[in-house]
């Protein structure tokens, strides 16, 4: 077990309202508040904590909001390499009550300056060590060059650090082309960005340009992945688990990432993505894993679902 | 001209967001974010120093969030005496896009210890000066003692300052019985507070329980005021003016007040009241007024509207 490194970078404060009723144009009394750090990488950083793993989270922090993000993750005893950013740190607040569907508000973020941009590229880079992984999650601020994905991509890289990210649109191609180890769009964003009209056409997309591991999670159906070489593996996903599904893509990320790291073939590591997927279900917070309910629903999990298929075997198939 | 000191029991950083469309149960971009010092003491603080005036700013502050606040005030040239609370300050949501009416998400704020209020009387006692004036606006935290409210008007008036208070609920009703030398309720907080049928009723109620004047703003009917031994003035509104009403009040109150402490008679108070709320309806941002409006405004509001009727008038015309 190497050095984990999860970036994110555009973290941002999540805060959650509690409210009765959501009503349009009135004034609404919270009743209960709850704000903590914030954004996938942050999600991957903390789940990768409750495995019992310690990555370090590199984050472009700024102002008040950025010192308290940093706060809360450092009291969860999760490292943080703050960058320092002249912006502010944005906020999502997410409203909910007992009735409707949550509102989510999302602040756009300002983007780094091309100097900031910089530092956090090389603190990444300092961070990353061989043998260790690199993780890159969530979307670049509004207004960033997606090449910047790229450029943390090859830091990771040339520092010997497997690399794995988890972005969407032009970001997550840059990722690809600049030889990511494997890349871990949902199946809306794969296809999205790469203008495929089918799962299977837009994994190939990112393998030619560069991906060695395509990994799509899901949801209820499991995990997909395929590799340069054209070999494919499913994984099922934990049944009958209900609950909050925010942040359970990036607790699988978590999971995938542990597990790799451990030394585990990919097919036990996308088992250990769907547990901690189905662990982060289980919980009220989204982004967080009880260990104790990962034991519980490794007994569901049915063995056997992760074969490796050959090529052949998937030409086969068709 | 001395001292003005403004407490805010319960401030808030006040967020604005700007979306294309409000909708319950999405994920809404923000298109814009603006985030300032709110609470109502700070709107008058900020007018009063749009009008001219200095006036300290008395305000118990937590974490990253207290920070920021006293940062923003401070950078807009209003002196802060900042009180440290345990408690992070609290935020306030305004949703607003170009159709529905804005949304707002208020935060109870966490009450301050009983330490902590000790150490705001302190603040508020040690600024207050002979002649000055101690104007108390906005709640009181959730789940705070009412009394606290007289505490603080004792506390002004043991200085020997004028203590002109804007509150509701029981809280108002202690400052009336702590002697407040001005209250200054909305129509329907006296009415919620004195339980009275009529606004005359409630205006009696809070001059019996103590209070020597009562100012009611009353939106376009302009403001009225009443005094202990019967005396009654009233005040019409600038007329066609329109705009954003929020924080017109807290602006009629920094007019009073900087009126007030210039040594004007009350019925010029009332007319400088009706001018700095309507130039604060002028503009976009809530509590805060263009000098260059004021004078503009002048010109459209009638004199001779605010006589000064005796009891005998006012009996008279029952």
């Amino acid at each position: 077990m190497a050095r984990l490194v999860v970036v994110t970078p555009n973290p941002a404060i999540d805060v959650t309202y509690q409210v009765e009723r959501q009503e349009i144009g009135t004034t609404i009394r919270v009743d209960r508040v709850r704000r903590r750090a914030g954004g996938k990488g942050v999600n991957v950083a903390r789940v990768l904590h409750d495995l019992g793993r310690t990555a370090t989270a590199v984050l472009p922090l700024g102002g008040e909001a950025g010192r308290w993000l940093a706060a809360d993750l450092l009291a969860q005893g999760v490292p943080v390499r703050a960058v320092p950013v002249t912006a502010e740190t944005r906020t999502t607040v997410t409203v909910v009550d007992g009735v409707a569907h949550p509102t989510l508000f999302a602040e756009p973020g300002a983007p780094p300056t091309h100097a900031e941009w910089d530092a956090v590229l090389g603190a990444t880079a300092d961070e990353c060590e061989p043998g260790g992984t690199l993780v890159v999650s969530g979307s670049l601020p509004a207004g960033t060059d997606p090449r910047r994905m790229a450029d943390l991509v090859r830091a990771g890289r040339r520092r010997g650090s497997r690399t794995v990210v988890d972005t969407s649109g032009d970001a997550l191609l840059t990722a690809a082309e600049a030889g990511a180890d494997l890349v871990k769009p949902n199946r809306a964003e794969a296809l999205a960005a790469t203008c495929a009209t089918d799962l299977a056409g837009a994994m190939a997309d990112l393998h030619r340009r560069g991906a060695a591991l395509v990994v799509v999670a899901l949801g209820a159906d499991g995990l997909v992945a395929t590799a340069a070489d054209g070999d494919r593996w499913t994984q099922s996903a934990v049944p009958g688990v209900t609950g909050n599904p925010t942040g359970a893509g990036d607790a699988a990320t978590a999971g995938l990432v542990a597990a790799l790291d451990a030394g585990a073939p990919l097919a036990d590591a996308l088992r250990q993505a769907a547990l901690a997927g189905a662990a982060a279900v289980h919980r009220d917070t989204a982004g967080e894993v009880d260990p104790a309910d990962l034991a519980e629903l490794a007994d569901r999990l049915p063995a056997g679902t992760a074969p490796l298929l050959s090529t052949a075997d998937r030409q086969g198939s068709r």
